[in-house]
């Protein structure tokens, strides 16, 4: 699953693609954003999905009011939901007049008149949603299961459901899916909500419970099989919503990898915060989601890497994305990204500075003023630096709401943090309330910590649960997450230019060079694999291929001694450990020698060469990596890293998704634990990290434009000289499809 | 902070040992471990606390019952903690007759007869301590602050306070501690109890808030400034107590590397699980915390490893040492390290599965008898395998109970986890009362997670918490790591043989050998350090010194060509930079010439050469790098890691307390990130392991017998050589104190 797979990939992208250009259902709302190089879509299709969430008219097939039936329950809670949004709730049963008291008609195409959504509640679907295409139905949800999440034969029966949508115009929710789209939500809590995308309706749960913390919730999807609405859609959908101040997704898996970046492209651009859960960390945990959901899992680290380029917050626990969507939600753009602490104990201030260090967040000492004022309330020998320790007693009396306000008013100081490890009224309710009237009064996030493990206690419950203005956390942990995420999706946002506006939508001209070399479902020679890369721009050594060891020795004069000499063939792997590298050849005689032994290994080897390589030696600079491989989910994939014999021990790579920019490709480089080789080891001079660049945005180039038919491409080693020197590929591997 | 305080330390260190050797406070517990040939002791000095924790009779000074004084709040307590213990509790007060109804003595040296312990609520608690000489009492509890934590003046002022303490013949708590000792704990609770270590008091509030989540606690020990009494005191103490199951320590420094370990390799001895936060991951924690207790915080990656060596559980928060503690207590050794996930959605094993294999848990697929029987009562399409999902319904009949009884029947379960993301009553409550059923008929651990982040739900309160048997966490994350660090606490003490057994208590023939070389206060030459390698048995290359062109070029003969030249000095760093090593020299007349360019450099250098250095060229091999330094929390340290160019780049290292075992020395090669280069490259042949852990060993060697007098020892690099070739010094510095 982790790769394998090339290939099928773009290809159903495409399709989909043209599929959209000829039929209506799920692409007319798609933006003109056109097509890259490659053919995929350039902007993410946002479904109107208002009549979804807030129909004027619904119709429940299998509508049932018998006690103690699964479906009675569900047309209560359908009822309930109706009212509540306002929508006509027709029932549809063969053999009813009336349920609930409502009248049912025996099918849909009895319905009265055109409804916004079908909610099918029977067994066997197929039939109704052929039946939809006279209703005028926009939607339609499908709650059975049975099908792809099962295997084959129900990935079938799901395909024969999807065509009968797109055949009745009607788009539709599920298969296995919920009721969840249809929970209550409190219109009691005020603030920015936050929308729920989930794929499994147990893991949604402790979500929807945020409810009862004081959270604003605004809508729930259950995405369920996606066979065609799929979390790409509703986040797209939510991104656009006023109401919603971050989206919360549990993930198992994606329908689309490029979908879902488009979606959170827009929501990037919106500055609208998306957090997610994703599984998959591990083979156990992709294998066992995919079980559950019929749906790609994607290679963990690409995964990573492409929501980090488009700024989704990946958690890894429900309780993270509680927490962290809960402060990205409520949390406006900070002024500073300074974190202050503010704590009734040195202890309490000094573990928090010390997690939150960790986690990379910034603790500057506070303004010389606020630390003067602060010092008229706090005694001399405790910290008003940053964390400050109060020593509890100011927290008391008129001081404790002061220190609050200096806080506060120190401009160096764009996130307020108090962690009250132990409550000890009346001291830490004076300080809740403190701290919840002070939110009020400012528009920097107030975080709080409760750090006591019972929860029960008034100053939790009420106090700050009650205020929209403060977030609680309850581990230090999840605070710092949480804060974490918030500082760093205000600098992503604000920093942020969608690739998408910038990737190509015409081939270069190399791709004409680049096509004559392809050899279809063959590892190219290393000859051909570097006039790939010459093609693209890409420098390779001086080099000659060679046939006999007189061009051998007429080549070296014209490269220059010392010359390398490599056996060069299609489908040759290996060919260090086969003898057939020479380096550092300094005459004539050995040049003549060392084509000989080349030519002799590979004949004892059964080799058919194209030829020998004469190639410029090239003795200084960093071995470096670059290439492109493919993943289940995002398809062709840019990986640079440390290279020669370490890539393969220290495995010191970075990757991205295509499109990405300069700064991404900049970004990647940082990422290296051994990012330090570029600055010059030992007193050695920088390297050409300008050069190193340009090579990841060449190779993307590729892999944009060849992806489809180069399975793998392996720059290494790729050296990279001092700065001003460039960077030279010294061997390549290319194997086409 | 960090390791620039060689020296003091050590030296301390023997003073301390002398001192305990002289005088009777303190160290007439030490059981007769004895020294090792550093003169540090090799066995925990185990105080004999119990008449701390329960005294006969204790004297309160400063005792008030004027309501509104601090003192007042303070006596009361101390007034009921007497009642509870049993002691008889004397107030202590020069103005009072009575104190709530209790006579009062005007001053300790009118007490009524000798009592065990005094609590002293003094500002100036000095010259009670110098009268308490002649009370017989052996403990004195000190709660006035402004000693250490304040600074020089403090420090001078708490060694007065110790040395007073100490003429007295009494143990001292403190100063700067408070009440925690005195709290009150239930005693309705069963199982093993957590006992608990603290230098914060808020910050140990949650950890003994645990008893209204129903965990037993037996001690709670808040060590304050340790003028005297350590946390290491304490530990070893638990460690011996039958009821403690686990201790729980939340620590900002350590007053003593050695004793710390000491004691924890006591309740590694016993089998007894110690899970800590030690405050000071980064430098804005560390600082914070020493200004808070005035104590050593130490490297953190040093206090990392000295943890894992002596299977000390470190965790980041005080929600995982609660988590951790309270499993670690109540769980009996594992019969399996299989962990067996059990949902009742596919979604949640999923994600816990994921999390779990990510941390390194094993979950094995089921025995096939168990997935037979599962399916017996779980719907065909839903996981029997691991991780097992019941879809729900099975749960809220017999099938419930069936299920549970299975799983903890398999022979490859050694855990069952059973998440419960959102409660769904009544199967979430049934669930959580056969979970707990289940859990009374085993002695495997059952662990749960109610993932609802309300938590007031009486499934969770009562039913789950209700279970001593049952472990409830609130996160995933929590369970995952309390988890984890079980099994690896029973792998860890199963293994376990205490390093200290096998110290060397007496200096090896190096050693002699070795001083001779010594240059106190300097830095040696390259020739002299290699020589104090060869000393201690680890192999260097072929090396003469030579001072003229003429030995060279003798030299090189009996060395062999190719040969390698360096100029060698004391104090001469840099010397690749400055052109002062070459390679690969083939010929007298090129070692002649080179003779001669590096006398030219150096003089053009002013640098004053010992000679030039002609050493065997060793062209094979892999660059490693192994060292001594000093960690001002633990003394000297070994560092084992990827050497050459890349040690400073990549960092790639790890680090070890002295004393330690051949296992450990293995284990460091297993944390280096470029571990797989020991196993050979490319095809290439394995390298000598063995060797390089016997040079470790023989740098531990090095750091016990000259630790005091080595301040700093780099072998750098360290070339390891094929399996059979050993490994091979090929520079190292050496800087003498």
């Amino acid at each position: 699953m982790l790769g394998s797979t090339h290939g099928t990939f773009t290809t159903d992208l495409r399709a989909r693609v043209v599929a959209c250009g000829q039929e209506s259902a799920g692409c007319g709302e798609r933006e003109r954003g056109g097509l890259d190089v490659s053919g995929r879509p350039l902007a993410a299709a946002v479904p109107d999905l208002d009549r979804f969430f807030r129909p004027e008219s619904v119709a429940v097939v299998g509508a049932s009011d018998t006690e103690g039936r699964p479906g009675a329950g569900i047309t209560r809670q359908l009822i309930r939901w109706a009212e509540r949004v306002g929508a006509r709730l027709h029932p549809v049963h063969p053999g009813r007049e009336t349920v609930y008291g409502l009248p049912c008609v025996p099918s849909v195409t009895a319905l009265p008149g055109p409804v916004d959504l079908a909610v099918l509640l029977v067994a066997d679907p197929l039939p109704v949603v052929e039946e939809l295409a006279t209703t005028g139905a926009r939607f339609a949800v499908v709650f059975a299961s049975g099908f792809a999440e099962t295997g084959a034969r129900g990935a079938e029966a799901q395909a024969r459901l999807v065509a009968a949508a797109r055949r009745a115009g009607v788009r539709l929710l599920g298969p296995n899916t919920n009721l969840n789209a249809f929970e209550e939500f409190r219109d009691d809590l005020d603030g920015p909500a936050i929308a729920l995308i989930t794929q499994s309706g147990h893991q949604g749960r402790p979500l929807y419970a945020l409810q009862e913390l004081g959270v604003r919730l605004s809508h729930w999807a259950p995405t369920g099989n996606e066979a065609d609405l799929e979390t790409a859609d509703f986040l797209a959908y939510f991104a656009e919503r006023p109401e919603v101040g971050a989206v919360a997704c549990y993930l198992e898996g994606l329908k689309d990898g490029r979908s879902f970046l488009l979606a959170a492209d827009r929501a990037a651009r919106r500055g609208v915060p998306v957090v997610a859960v994703k599984v998959g960390r591990t083979e156990t945990g992709a294998r066992t989601a995919a079980s559950h959901t019929g749906k790609l899992t994607g290679a963990d680290d690409v995964v990573d890497a492409a929501m980090r380029q488009f700024g989704v917050a990946r958690v890894s626990g429900l309780d993270e994305l509680q927490d962290t969507a809960t402060l990205l939600a409520r949390a406006r753009r900070p002024r500073s990204d300074g974190v202050a602490v503010y704590a009734i104990s040195g202890g309490t201030g000094a573990h928090f500075a010390d997690l939150a260090s960790a986690a990379g967040l910034h603790l500057p000492p506070l303004a010389p003023a606020t630390q003067s004022a602060l010092r008229q309330w706090i005694p001399g020998d405790l910290n008003v630096t940053n964390p400050v320790d109060s020593g509890g007693h100011p927290v008391g009396d008129e001081r404790g709401r002061e220190i609050i306000d200096a806080l506060l008013a120190d401009p160096g100081v764009g996130v307020l943090v108090c962690p009250i490890t132990g409550p000890f009224p009346p001291l830490s309710d004076k300080l809740a309330q403190d701290l919840v009237d002070a939110a009020e009064r400012t528009d920097k996030p107030v975080c709080v910590v409760w750090g006591s493990p019972v929860g029960t206690e008034a100053a939790y419950r009420e106090t700050l649960l009650g205020s929209s203005r403060v977030t609680t956390f309850r581990t230090f942990g999840n605070c710092v997450t949480a804060v974490k995420a918030y500082l760093d999706h205000h600098r992503f946002t604000a920093a942020y230019r969608s690739p998408f506006d910038e990737a190509p939508r015409t081939p270069s001209p190399s791709l004409r060079k680049a096509r004559a070399l392809l050899d279809p479902g063959r590892r190219l020679s290393e000859h051909a694999a570097k006039q790939l890369l010459r093609a693209y721009g890409i420098r390779v050594p001086r080099e000659q291929l060679v046939t006999s060891a007189a061009a051998a020795v007429r080549a070296a004069g014209l490269v220059g001694y010392p010359v390398v000499m490599k056996a060069s063939a299609p489908q040759l792997a290996h060919k260090t450990e086969l003898g057939l590298v020479r380096i550092g050849l300094t005459s004539a005689s050995q040049v003549r020698d060392t084509y000989r032994d080349l030519t002799e290994i590979a004949r004892y080897e059964g080799i058919d060469l194209d030829g020998v390589l004469v190639c410029q030696m090239i003795e200084r600079g960093v071995e470096m990596m670059a290439g492109v491989t493919h993943d289940a989910l995002f398809g062709p994939t840019v990986t640079v890293g440390l290279g020669g014999v370490l890539v393969e021990v220290l495995q010191d790579t970075a990757v991205r998704v295509p499109p990405f920019g300069e700064d991404q490709a900049r970004a990647m480089l940082g990422e290296l634990r051994g990012r330090a080789l570029l600055d010059g080891v030992r007193g050695g001079p920088p390297l050409d990290v300008d050069a190193l660049v340009e090579v990841v945005l060449r190779v993307q180039r590729m892999a944009l434009e060849l992806g489809d038919d180069l399975a793998e491409l392996d720059i290494n080693p790729l050296v990279v000289l001092e700065r001003g020197q460039g960077a030279v590929a010294l061997d390549a591997l290319a194997v086409c499809r």
